[in-house]
């Protein structure tokens, strides 16, 4: 029963496995990721609790997943504001922005403002390529994460957090709990040190890559793109 | 209350138009109609009604949404078993086989043999393009899905109905009625001369989109990506 993860190293391996002989596209992938993050959230907060979704997007893969899901919010019935402050000259990144902007939804640049006027933050901040600093002007967004009292859903990792290592121990993460983190694809070993309610998505890995990466996913229920794990073993939950 | 349609030249359209002012890439439209297809095929047939769907796919779009549909009936632990028999040299469509091939799902030329092994079949054969004759080898699949007892469920259109004025009054779609249509987008005119249950899926349609095309879209439910409407009216059904 020991809690599986996957390193960043493996994950951005299984990732480029996916995309060639997996044959699915970053479209597909993406899709399929921001759509497992839309429901985690429907899930932890559903309309009842505040329809107003705040969606931080970082400037890789982890933001995209989050324009993603802020689209799948949007027709949710949710109202989500995106705060995107460096956005990417990626054409998908690009492609995924103006689909929000199709649907009226409002692009921020004013995070503190936006963060009081929510009932849920998606933090798509960084993934599992982040390491180092966090940089301008991701600080003060972290910083504010951590002093809020609003519901925090993180995507992949609690941005700012090490990958390997879990909570840093300065910086403007340190003591950066979030409420809930969405893993994708399978936990990072960051998971370990979450004790928060925990999520998997990602429901496109063939057993082949499964073994591979020595995974064990656990099995999702009907027809749903999540699965809740036990925070502490990283087994589905046993309800 | 009217039943509102869309013609097959205004389907094309509005395709072509998600695709540009939309700012979709085809990947992620397909995936999205095929998770759709999926999930009115579980709301169909549940897991305990049989886990084999044999799903026929076409040579154009209408088949991708099939491929896509297959992978993720697989995820949700049917045994789907495709016939494919017209495989398009077009390289999304030989990425979404490859999906398929990587988790082991049966492709067959078998067409009658799979039937008789089957307890659902999905008909994503021909979609909103289809115009006049049936080619080879479809006269004797339609014509065996015509005959069947086996449930089936028809993407977009039941295969060989004309777009605009429904079943055909001769060759091998006479008289074939399935026993159920999945429309995407929105439901073409063929639908009115449709009697079975009847979703619509497609959930990534914008308000701007559905005024200039004259859509009437209908609510959907929570997180789900497609909804029931009533045969009769196209309206929503109400349960």
């Amino acid at each position: 029963m020991a809690f599986k993860t996957l390193s960043a190293k493996s994950a951005a391996a299984l990732d480029k496995e996916l995309m060639s002989t997996g044959a699915f596209s970053i479209d597909q992938l993406m899709e399929l990721a921001g759509l497992s993050v839309s429901q985690a959230v429907y899930r932890l907060h559903p309309l009842s609790k505040g329809k107003k979704i705040l969606v931080a997007c970082g400037p890789g893969n982890n933001g995209g997943d989050g324009l993603v899901a802020a689209r799948h919010l949007w027709h949710y019935n949710y109202q989500p504001t995106v705060y995107y402050p460096k956005q990417s000259k990626n054409e998908l990144y690009q492609r995924l922005a103006t689909q929000l902007k199709n649907l009226g939804v409002p692009f921020t640049e004013d995070f503190d403002g936006a963060l009081k006027d929510t009932s849920h933050v998606v933090d798509a901040i960084f993934g599992f390529s982040f390491s180092g600093e966090v940089r301008e002007p991701f600080p003060a967004v972290i910083k504010a994460l951590k002093e809020t009292t609003i519901p925090v859903t993180s995507v992949d990792a609690p941005s700012s957090w090490d990958i390997e290592n879990g909570p840093p121990s300065e910086g403007p993460g340190k003591d950066f709990y979030p409420t809930a983190l969405v893993s994708l694809t399978a936990p990072k070993p960051l998971a370990k040190f979450f004790h928060g309610r925990h999520f998997l998505g990602g429901r496109f890995v063939s057993p082949d890559i499964a073994q591979k990466y020595d995974l064990e996913l656990p099995e999702y229920e009907g027809i749903d793109q999540i699965v809740e794990l036990d925070p502490k073993t990283g087994q589905k939950l046993k309800l």
